[in-house]
């Protein structure tokens, strides 16, 4: 059985999402584990085992433990084909959608996490208010991107890969949940808040959202 | 035939370095072609219509642009499968594969660009002057989780990956080349350094540099 490792609110939403979808064709065994970041878990010696990097997700699996929300939602969409959530016969198109995962882990999510994880890269309380400050700017700046860049004022193409769904549009909707505390109205980016209603509309992600 | 949008110094090495490997085994044609950044090259009309973020590498196909090294990694893997650069047949070994190149970027890479890139999160001076005093530590303690979680001190595994070369290894070995810079002596990290001293013995690598 599959383990997910996960912190309500975190990044980890969008495996547990990607699960939830396979659920809808696969019959896919695995249980969400929580990891409080408010009790501090992810940095006690039992999870440090799990994920010695102290972060989520962490996926452990039969052949072993998964870190990383790109590889992770690369290895679900192989191992469970069938839930059709990655382009897995396009070489060009699984990197295209391995770009996009890879631009929202190493820009988009570090761009949020200078709100509160500032101190990774800084000491002084007045770095750390710096930073804070800038996430609004940044945010909007990154997300007008996606708007433009990635999604497309269509109804035949309503996923970030066009006309089908894939861990990507996970991944998205997961980071845009955190727009609002990022000061961000989602409002100004038509084509993003069409996105967003139409994956809170998916059972999957409703379940995954109750879990 | 492809093309690399590659600037000296940067993460685009990774990829020069794959495409060397490729041409080991494969009559891959591709071109180099410099972004300046000291000109400012990445900021210009005519490379923001190859890549909007203003970045490299950029990897110009038949079929498109793709951006994000560790996608572009992945797709020179697939593209070319004579030059065994990943375990494309194992699909848990795919993800470790690109667990480790994600950690790479969105971790590794981001903690050294707290050096010379802090105004992308920060706008004060003494922010950037706090960011950057604290890279030679953040270096260290992330190169310490690569020797001690991913490099092995056995020398029937002398890459990321164990026995086989990858695509893992190219990027590991570009992000090592800043080590130096960031105020790290990488002779504290034995696996490493070995690592990095077989890097530079092969053609490939030699070749890349070159360029």
């Amino acid at each position: 059985m599959l383990s997910l490792f996960h912190t309500p609110g975190a990044c980890s939403l969008a495996s547990c999402i990607a699960l939830e979808e396979i659920r809808e064709t696969t019959d896919v065994e695995y249980e969400v584990k929580t990891v409080s970041f408010a009790k501090g878990d992810q940095h006690k010696p039992e999870y440090l085992t799990i994920n010695p990097k102290g972060r989520v997700p962490a996926l452990s699996t039969e052949s072993g433990i998964l870190t990383e929300t790109p590889a992770i939602l690369l290895y679900l969409a192989q191992r469970y084909p069938a839930a059709n959530l990655a382009p897995l016969d396009d070489i060009f198109g699984l990197a295209q959608l391995q770009s996009f995962n890879s631009f929202l882990c190493s820009t988009v999510h570090v761009a949020h996490a200078h709100k509160f994880r500032g101190s990774r890269w800084a000491n002084e309380q007045s770095s750390l208010d710096d930073m804070k400050a800038k996430v609004t700017e940044n945010m909007t700046a990154l997300f007008t991107q996606i708007e433009e860049t990635y999604l497309k004022d269509s109804e035949s193409e309503p996923w970030v890969m066009g006309a089908n769904y894939t861990i990507g549009d996970a991944y998205l909707y997961t980071i845009a949940c955190w727009l609002a505390g990022d000061g961000v109205d989602i409002a100004i980016f038509p084509r993003l808040n069409a996105h967003f209603n139409r994956m809170e509309n998916r059972p999957a992600v409703q379940r995954a959202i109750a879990k």
